[in-house]
C-alpha cells in the first residue's frame, strides 16, 4: 500500500490535515490504534480559539459547531473574594466557541468518509522505519509505504521518539480533578477561580452538563473524592451559585508542559501533542494542534505541487514560535491562578499583585484575552 | 525640642514629606545622620516617572529639572541580537525625566532651607521610643518630641525594627556592577539588553557621562573588574555603539526585594526604602518613596487640621497596593531580563517567548510602559 502522506493518529490534528490535504489534491492515509467509538467519546479540551472557528468554517467543517458549540465572549477571574469579568469580544473584537474536542473528531471523520478518505482505525502495531529517506508505517498485519508521515499520535504516542528533539519539559507540582456533572449550568461563561484550597475551574458543556474542575495534588485517587466533597469543594472555591448533580465522570489529569525541538526529522513530521503538550488552563492543546497542521498542509502542498522544500523547511521554526507563545500563556494563567504548595509568600503576593493587575488594566486583560481568543494564525 | 512631625532620614522621602506638610501648615524637623554632602552626592537611582514629576512641578520643586533633566519618550529591549523600541509617549502619552535622585535631594534640601525649614545633618545615635502614644526620637546631644514620627531612614535605617511586621523578602541570584564612564553617550534612551553572559542596562546621566550596568554574581568584587574587562562585556552584551571613557565609579550592588507589612505602629509610619525596596530593574525604588510620601501628607493634613484618623488608618493599605504593583512589575522585568543561574532550559525558552511578547503585542508593550512611567497616584 503506498500514499503521499501516511498520517498516525486519527484526533483533531490527523483528522483535519488529512482533510486540509484532500482539498489540495494531496492523498493520506490516516492510521488510528483506537476505535472509532473510542475516539469518538474522548472528552478532552472543549475551548475553540477564534482563528480554530473560523479555519473549521473556511475548509467546510463548521457546521454542527456553529449549530451546536456556545459561542462565548467573556470570562470570569475570581480572587480574593471577588469575581471579575475579562470581556474578550470588548477587548479583542472577537471571542471563543465551546465545542467539545471528541465533537470536532465526530465532525472531521464523517467528512473525510463522506468525502471518500481513508481512515483506519484499531490498527496496532504501528511502527516507523525510514523516516529521512524512505518512509514506512509498519502495523499488525501489513505496511503503507508513503513520501511523507505525519506523527499526529499523541503525547504517549510513537512518532516522538523517531525525531533526533531536545525535550523541554515541566512538571507542576498539582493535578485536575476533572468533574462532569448532570447539572444545569448556573453561568454561561467559564469561571477560573483562585483559591487558598486551590485552583478551581467552571465551565459549562451543554445546558444538562457542567464541567468542572479541581485542583489537586498530582498522586491524587479520584476514588477519594466522594460527591459530597466534591460539591463541597466547589462551592468553596468557587463561592458562586452552582447546582449539584449526579457526577457522570470523574478523573485526574496531570499537569506538565513539554515541546520537541525540532518538530522534524527528515520526511517525518510531528503534529500536536505528539511534539508538544500544555497545562489545560489555557486551553490551547487542541488550538494548538490545528494552528500545526494548517502550517503543514501548505508545506506539503507546496512540496507536492511543485517541488518546492520552503515550507516543510520552515516548518518547525514557524510552529514553534506559536508552541513557545501558547506554552508561555499556559505557564503564565497556571502560575497565576493556582496555589502552589513550593511558594513562599513573597510570591503569593505577587500572585495577588498579578490578577490585580489582569483585571485592572485593560492593557493586561487585553494581553490575557488576545492570547485566550488565539493570536491569528501566521501572526506569531 | 518639640514638633508636629519628626522624620528620620534626609533621603527624598524624607525631605519631600517635610516639605509636603509645610504647604499644608505643618509643622516637621528632619534629622539625617549623614553629613549633608554626603546626601547631596550618593548617586542612586536616575528615573523620575512621570507622576513624580508631575508632583515635584505642582508642589514647586521641579524647576531645575525641567531645566536640567531629559525627559525621555522611549526605552529599548535588546535580545536575540536585535533591538526593539517601547515608545512609552505613543503608548501612554507619557514619559519618563532622567534626573539623578541626588539632584532631587538638592533641590529639595535648597528649598526646604530657604523656607526656614529645620533639617539637621550629622545626627547620630537616633532612637526611638513611645511610638504607640507618645512618640520621643532620642538622639546623640538631645532629643525631640514629637505627635507622629515618620521613618524614612532606609532600607538600614532604625526606624523599621520598631514596628512589629510581617516581612517578605527574595533575593536574587545575581547583583549589579554598576559604573559611571567619562564617556559621551552614545544613545539618548536607556537600553535593557537580555544576553547570555548576563544582563546589561546603558544609560546617559549627561552630555558627557554615561551609567551602565552589568549583571555580575551576587559575591563580585567590583576589583576584579579591569576597566577593558568592562568595556569588553558591555560592548560584547549591549551589541551596540558606545564609547569608552575613564571610569568614575565602580561599585557592586545585590538585587533584592523587600516589603514590610504594614507600615505604620502606632504612631510611627514608614516611608520609602524604610518599608520596601524593589531590585533597580524597573527604576521604581525613589518613585515609590515619593509616592508613600504623597499619601502620608495627605493623610497628616487630615489628622492635624480636623482630628480625622481616617487617612492615617488606611495609610499602610493604600501604599502597599502601590509597593505591590512595583514590586511585582520590577521582579517582572528582572526576571525577563536578567540569566538567571538557576534557570533551566524550559524556563530559558518562557523568558524568550515573554521578552518575544513584550515588544511583539502592543498591549503587552503598553503593560510594560504603563507601569514603567508610572501609572497615577491614587490609581492603584
Amino acid at each position: 500500500m503506498r500514499t503521499q502522506v501516511g498520517i498516525v493518529g486519527a484526533g483533531p490534528a490527523g483528522l483535519l490535515l488529512s482533510h486540509l490535504l484532500a482539498r489540495r489534491g494531496v492523498e493520506s492515509v490516516v492510521l488510528e490504534a483506537r476505535s472509532r467509538e473510542y475516539v469518538e467519546k474522548r472528552v478532552r479540551a472543549g475551548v475553540l480559539e477564534h482563528p480554530t472557528v473560523e479555519l473549521l468554517r473556511e475548509v467546510g467543517v463548521g457546521e454542527r459547531m456553529d449549530r451546536e458549540g456556545m459561542p462565548h465572549e467573556g470570562i470570569s477571574l475570581r480572587f480574593d473574594g471577588e469575581q471579575h469579568r475579562i470581556d474578550l469580544a470588548d477587548l479583542t473584537g472577537r471571542g471563543i466557541v465551546v465545542y467539545g474536542q471528541q465533537e470536532v473528531v465526530k465532525d472531521l471523520i464523517a467528512r473525510r468518509l463522506a468525502d471518500g478518505g481513508d481512515v483506519r482505525f484499531d490498527v496496532s502495531g504501528v511502527r516507523l522505519d525510514g523516516v529521512t529517506d524512505d518512509p514506512v508505517i509498519s502495523f499488525d498485519g501489513g505496511e503503507l509505504r508513503c513520501d511523507v508521515v505525519v506523527g499526529a499520535d499523541g503525547f504517549h504516542g510513537v512518532s516522538r521518539a523517531a525525531v533526533p528533539h531536545t525535550p523541554y519539559d515541566r512538571q507542576y507540582p498539582f493535578a485536575w480533578l476533572g468533574i462532569l456533572a448532570k447539572a444545569a449550568p448556573t453561568h454561561h461563561e467559564l469561571v477560573y477561580a483562585n483559591h487558598a484550597n486551590g485552583f478551581a475551574l467552571y465551565s459549562m458543556r451543554s445546558p444538562e452538563v457542567t464541567r468542572l474542575y479541581l485542583q489537586v495534588p498530582p498522586d491524587t485517587n479520584a476514588d477519594d473524592w466522594s460527591e459530597a466533597r466534591v460539591w463541597d469543594e466547589l462551592h468553596e472555591r468557587l463561592g458562586t451559585e452552582i447546582n449539584e448533580g449526579p457526577l457522570l465522570e470523574k478523573s485526574v489529569t496531570g499537569m506538565r508542559s513539554f515541546v520537541t525541538e525540532p518538530m522534524r526529522h527528515g520526511k517525518l513530521f510531528l503534529a500536536g501533542d505528539a511534539a508538544h503538550i500544555v497545562p489545560p488552563t489555557g486551553a490551547k492543546g487542541m488550538n494548538l494542534a490545528i494552528a500545526d497542521v494548517r502550517v503543514l498542509a501548505d508545506a506539503l502542498d507546496l512540496l507536492f505541487t511543485g517541488g518546492d522544500e520552503s515550507g516543510v523547511d520552515a516548518y518547525s521554526d514557524v510552529c514553534l514560535r506559536r508552541v513557545w507563545r501558547a506554552e508561555h500563556f499556559s505557564w503564565w494563567m497556571t502560575s497565576m491562578l493556582h496555589t502552589n504548595p513550593d511558594a513562599d509568600a513573597f510570591d503569593r503576593r505577587l500572585q495577588l499583585s498579578q490578577l490585580r493587575q489582569t483585571v485592572g488594566s485593560r492593557a493586561a486583560a487585553t494581553t490575557l484575552a488576545e492570547n485566550y481568543v488565539g493570536l491569528p494564525h501566521g501572526s506569531v
